[in-house]
């Protein structure tokens, strides 16, 4: 398993050689938005009330509480990193601990926002493979804090579905958590960046990987898949929204022509394009699975990210080619498919990694 | 001169009762984003690099450095009170103060976000007519503020121009202020939501109401003046930037496709896009205004707010000929036109006030 | 009234040109510890369990709870400083507010403590003769705080008993703000650094000027009183304890050998020491104001504050004659009497005073 | 080596069943406060100016100065705590890092007091024998944090001696890690709880612990060591202590009787008072690690804790002794000596475990 800490970096900006490829799979982030939200964007485009009052803005609640069969306050952000901290923040004091996992998210990408609007919530930090937690290895971390003022007391669950490294939880793993966080008074948050890849992956409904099993919110993640700029963040703990709003807005993020924002994620919504999006990613990222064979795998592709096991000279062979990726720990190499990744680079780059 | 605390309530997105009416005078929030941004956003529309890595974002220091005369660092951000709230926090430590006006924008319509970013600075108010401030009724605030560790000290001073009550602040008005900030060691803060709208009314050099003046940051407003998504925050004080980027990310606002954000700005910078839509707006307040007679202005009308004294009686008249707007103070409503205000509305609106 | 901002500066520890002056009136920090808290110390000093599972820790909410008639859980912590703040946290979210006079001791002398704590909530301010506010004075605060997510919401209430200008709140006075708190949904704290000087005064039960009139927190002051260290933090509300007990211990105020505080605390409840220093100090200051008569009286002296109107050249005559105090406003002084206070000193004082 | 998580709770207060045992050996904490304090507060004990203007205070920073050989700033606060996060603040920003050893106090039990103080920032933390850090482990860890916005970036190292497991680092690890504080701009804090009994055992000068090992910032205890309420927080690098003396305030650490907590250390450190108290709780402590034989300690015995392996049995024995200690890990117990341990209680103990 990769550590973390091993390897080089993550931001794809900083990649300045790698920036003239012209086959790219370092980040879904770097995508285009698709058809229907810039479609979206231009219908939207006339006077309308400021913030959220508009009436896109006023359609979320009812969109998200048909997606997921049950009723949900839904808010839109600019970023996961704040749909994430905003959550967080909702379920947890500053005096508080979130348990997450040592290479999630929230630890190690967001530059601390969860301490920033938890104003210093600690995150104790769990192990596991594929950056998964288990109901086991969760309550091995709630019984190594002390009880008493001392230590910081855990207050939520954070997980990550697909996870850091491209695994999917089921709805039983994820109802397994869900159970222990209810037992146990935790918040259940679920970093759903790439949430439409896990509904996607296992074909359940949205709602079995959140209410049902016992999530309290989630970051819907709509940038990666299609979307420009617009997040989700859904409350299945309805009461958490009231205070989040107010939060929203003290940080900035309660945008003043919010309309466009819930503009893209109705369009992604409606006709289940979130889930079409997602499909072509994951498809895209089993054919290169598939051509890569189990051996090369540091763990098995179950939504859109591949983590291959490459030697140095097989990673020049292959940017000697055009394809454009990431080094992830010693002797690794991470590659993002898209909503929007082009067939041909696809078929490309599967042939030349079994061609490896 | 009207009180804060006297109105009934900002938010147009609360007004249902005046949502269906045609002719919308209640806020530029509610304006339309201007072609060139759609066609910006449009040609931006293709795969890139991540966060601010993009060609587009490496353009904006350029861009603001040429339009500044001189070299500055330029972030976009979401909103407005993310930009005043990154640039108070890179100027004031957590136990400092920041002095403003009692009418300012960050203290009475930001839900205190100033307070969450520089986590807990204290904002020390002034009075002034227009929501102005002088030199000297900022020395009068400093000097009341005791020495010693008992009191937070200032470390800086915002002012918003055009106010909030649609004055402009001179070159020289605001270069008194820098000098007193300068000779007292304060940040300079200058919150341009309407920074477009007092440029276009003076007919200065944007140098000339910042840096020249004495001005470290500015709060560039681009979304009332017909953008989408996307503010400026530009620092001519350059070292306060480095920290800003951190804290910028830690906040959640490092949109993951931030060259959507810069397309907007640097669309808006392109052929004066910005000052045209400024000069439209004013054009259109300075109308009516002129048909109002200056008997019924609140203060000179010099940007594109009016705030008028109507009786209750002519108010429901104006509304009831289709005008939306909205009640500011005891006997006052406020008016604010666009950048798209239609010429016809404008019209009808001043023939409507001429003949109250 | 004086304002606040007027006066040059109030700690007595800057006024260096004062400090060989032998009849001090500066302040009541400045006094010693009494005998009962000097023998409660040496008492204690042996070896006990650490922070506050001591045996005399473990006797304060008894105690306390015979004092007020009613259950209550109490803290030490080590300034009112700390005490303040903490309650107003347990009371306030980050993005609410707290009303409070524009003389309080939490908006002034504290170094926004207040916000350091509860993460930046904001003071709303008002007004009021002596900073004391009444029922009508915050509605009317509370009326002018727009409904919506711009606006920090009122959480809580904070008032100062005896007051920053030594009024005291009858207990009727304080049931018609706590009525309002109850009505409005706000907590209600009562920063009681001289709350012993206020039921010296009235002579009337600890509960009618705290739980039987609605408050919810007590600040309750000893060290101004005769203490060394220590002060009560008391939750008539006891529902906010457990969460502060958690930032107590965060804030660093969990002292390790807490029982040095709770053996100050317990020695000066019992047998009514607390009473009896309050009544001594208040004493002196009536003995003072009566002889200035009250024509010199800025306000009404209550409790062991005085603040007398005086020329400069009095100001100066009666610091000739060995008096040590505080210039205030412009032709005020503050003289503050001490449960210490020499009496020889009183009467000297009191005399020169009627013969300027 | 016992890992934190695996002990079930560290404070004395909570372990109710042993509080009436004779023979404590379970915390310094507990330890009553030496006979110069005590004489120290009865002197101190009159009239003088408030917070840290009194004379005493003002005696602070030549007493450390003169400790040191070297010009210091230096603040009296209440707590061990409070000193740790004050002087993280002072070098670490809201969206930096602080490097600490996994067992460190500040990260395990101090309820995030450093992230309440330094407003969020992490702690990064590192692996090592004793709780102890070396250069190499914190170069490793300064290059598992890559570069960028998306991840906190490092500002101060914070280390413990005497660590946390009773291990001392000498003048030259300490000198090792300041080098590489220099070297990579960190700043360097020294948690010394215990720094008299590391200074006792090593036989140094106090300097060559600190700023000339480059240590910028020294917690320095006195409490555990026979004072009663107050620590030192030393400044070497003096351009921190500015802003600390208004964060000291704000924190609500401003005794304003603050001359009893100057007194407390004066009294210490004259006439080595506090030297003379660390080798007395050393001695104990090296007299039943004697006793105790090598192969029963966990790491060596360098101060006045002591860290044994010993099976169930043996510690129900030893128990039913009357000698009251703490459980560590699985087959560990932790104890520790005092000042003022009886020697009786010493000899008693050391018999007892030899003869398991």
């Amino acid at each position: 398993m990769p550590k973390r800490g091993e390897r080089g970096g993550v931001i794809d900006a900083l990649r300045d050689g790698q920036q003239s490829a012209p086959m790219r799979f370092f980040s879904d982030n770097a995508a285009a938005a698709c058809p229907e939200v810039m479609a979206a964007l231009a219908a939207a485009n006339a006077l309308d009330t400021a913030y959220d009052g508009d009436a896109l803005s006023g359609r979320l609640n009812a969109a998200f509480t048909d997606l997921f069969e049950c009723e949900v306050e839904a808010l839109w952000v600019a970023t996961g990193t704040a749909a994430n901290s905003l959550a967080l923040a909702a379920m947890c004091p500053p005096h508080g601990a979130v348990l997450c996992h040592r290479d999630a998210h929230i630890q190690n990408d967001e530059c601390s926002a969860p301490e920033f609007y938890t104003h210093g919530a600690k995150l104790l930090l769990g192990e596991g493979v594929g950056a998964k937690l288990t109901a086991e290895t969760v309550t091995a971390m709630l019984d190594r804090v002390p009880a008493g003022v001392h230590w910081a007391q855990p207050h939520a669950l954070s997980i990550t579905n697909a996870s850091e490294y491209g695994l999917v939880y089921t709805p039983d793993e994820t109802a397994a958590l869900g159970e222990l966080c209810r037992a146990r008074g935790l918040g259940f948050h679920l970093d759903g960046a790439r949430f439409a890849n896990a509904v996607a992956r296992l074909g359940c409904a949205p709602a079995d990987l959140t209410w049902r099993a016992g999530v309290g919110a989630l970051s819907f993640g709509f940038v990666k898949n299609g979307g420009m700029s617009a997040e989700a963040l859904v409350f299945f703990d309805r009461e958490l929204a009231a205070a989040t709003r107010y939060r929203r807005k003290r940080a900035g993020h309660l945008l003043s022509k919010g309309r466009y924002l819930a503009a893209q994620i109705l369009a992604m919504l409606e006709g289940d394009v979130w889930l079409r999006n997602a499909r072509a990613a994951n498809a895209a990222a089993a054919r290169i699975a598939a051509a890569a064979g189990p051996e090369r795998l540091v763990v098995p592709v179950q939504a859109n990210e591949l983590f291959l096991k490459v030697t140095p000279a097989e990673a020049a062979a292959l940017r000697a080619q055009g394809f454009d990726f990431y080094d992830w720990a010693e002797g690794e190499i991470r590659l993002v498919t898209s909503w929007d990744t082009d067939p041909a680079h696809t078929d490309a780059l599967a042939n030349a990694i079994a061609a490896l």
